[in-house]
């Protein structure tokens, strides 16, 4: 999963970024951080894996008053 | 980008996650956290973009000793 502070939402790390990038050299413009949680879940279809995944996301993984979510799915061998 | 733990290093985050989620009665298998950083740079062409990202993870962005890095392109307009 991808989580990542809305648009409009202040990102303190994300300015670090770009003016660390800056200090350093590199033209760049606007750095947004957010974070990449990879999970194995185990799950009978990839749609019964999405539902599990965005209500893990919903109870912990993401605060959706400040931030979004995208789930991307990668199906494994059982 | 994408900066992850590497396979091994030990992830405190990822470690939290897990138990948390399990707490919540959720099934899963290891959690590993990372970070996503979304820039914007301009570049003449896709191979000119990732030579300067990469450049950028290998000096600030990821700490090449326990993380490793990845590089996903998405084209604007001008």
């Amino acid at each position: 999963m991808l989580v990542r502070p809305k648009g409009g939402i202040l990102d303190p790390q994300g300015e670090a970024v770009e003016r660390s990038l800056r200090q350093l050299g590199f033209e760049v413009g606007e750095a947004r951080v957010g974070r990449v949680i990879d999970l194995e879940v185990d799950a009978p279809s990839a749609q019964e894996a999405r539902t599990q995944l965005e209500r893990m996301c919903e109870d912990l993984l993401a605060n959706p008053l400040i931030e979004s979510y995208e789930i991307e799915l990668e199906e494994r061998g059982s």
